[in-house]
């Protein structure tokens, strides 16, 4: 069986975790990788309906994902994971449930709460910002920034390919992938 | 990759769903199959914390773990589902989840109320004859058997020893193990 691993994208709503993730899983699936996404908004269809934004419930969707996301890497899935997912504690977590089976590489998808508004096409931020929406990550809840992230990738001055061939480096360097992945 | 299933196992509590997936589930990792087991109280700790026992809360306990279920099988995995699952519309859409990736075995795991109560330890038929138990299924709750299982055992004439080989051979016989596979 391949070994699995859990690439898991933290970062605020818009720094580009799931545009990332998915040219990252693109390129594993043309390298052969079985992927599995689990992007924070489908899992709280599948697995967290009924789940809100409070600190309980964020952290009880985290690590659900996380859950899920051990048994797939258990099974050789490269999984890709994109969820806001603001607390320290709670990424760690997960991290041990998945390393009980494979690597867990987190990567902290850096954009500031400006950059994030600008691009943000849906109006949430603005949302967040005249307080129609609560519990906004960023702007009116918490996002405890990575401390040691296995990669860290800058938005602000990357384009989404060239963090993801970061990436793809990074996993090779790690022995994640073959060498040949093309970045 | 090996072609993931999901073998299903439904019937009352007490009926011997888990005894015999374990048993079905060393036979399979002894002939070197990766093996997940998705016993539905386990779930309820790590998917469904705080769900009841409605139809709609148990429908959806159910389909978080026919989900589940489905990403296991996509990376090939054999998916040992232990869950009482009552309701006949639910057991479908977790089949349908499935059958996206790989197949759906259903095992109808058949004793009648009188034989699972007096099976039960841990006292639970008592307390739901009672009442102290409420929702209880086979008692004040419904349990739908399934109408076209791939197969149903009957525990009330087989061990559990022989109730796993009839499934080994199910499995054999849909092409979903080795022969070698040693029933």
């Amino acid at each position: 069986m391949t070994n699995g691993f859990t690439l898991w994208f933290t970062g605020l709503s818009g720094a580009g975790k799931s545009t990332i993730a998915e040219i990252v899983g693109r390129r594993l699936e043309d390298a052969g990788r079985a992927v599995e996404y689990l992007d924070g908004d489908v899992v709280r269809t599948h697995l967290s309906k009924g789940l809100g934004f409070s600190k309980e419930d964020r952290d009880t969707n985290i690590e659900r994902i996380g859950w899920v996301a051990s048994r797939l890497t258990r099974h050789g899935a490269a999984v890709l994971v994109s969820a806001i997912s603001p607390y320290e504690e709670t990424r760690r977590k997960a991290r041990g449930m998945v390393e009980e089976f494979g690597s867990f590489v987190e990567v902290y998808v850096e954009a500031s709460v400006e950059t994030c508004a600008e691009r943000d096409v849906k109006g949430l931020y603005e949302k967040a910002f005249s307080g129609e929406i609560k519990e906004f990550t960023g702007v009116s809840d918490p996002y405890e920034a990575p401390v040691n992230p296995e990669l860290r990738v800058d938005t602000e001055t990357l384009t989404p390919d060239e963090s993801a061939r970061l990436i793809l480096e990074k996993l090779a360097e790690l022995g994640l992938v073959e060498d040949e992945v093309p970045a």
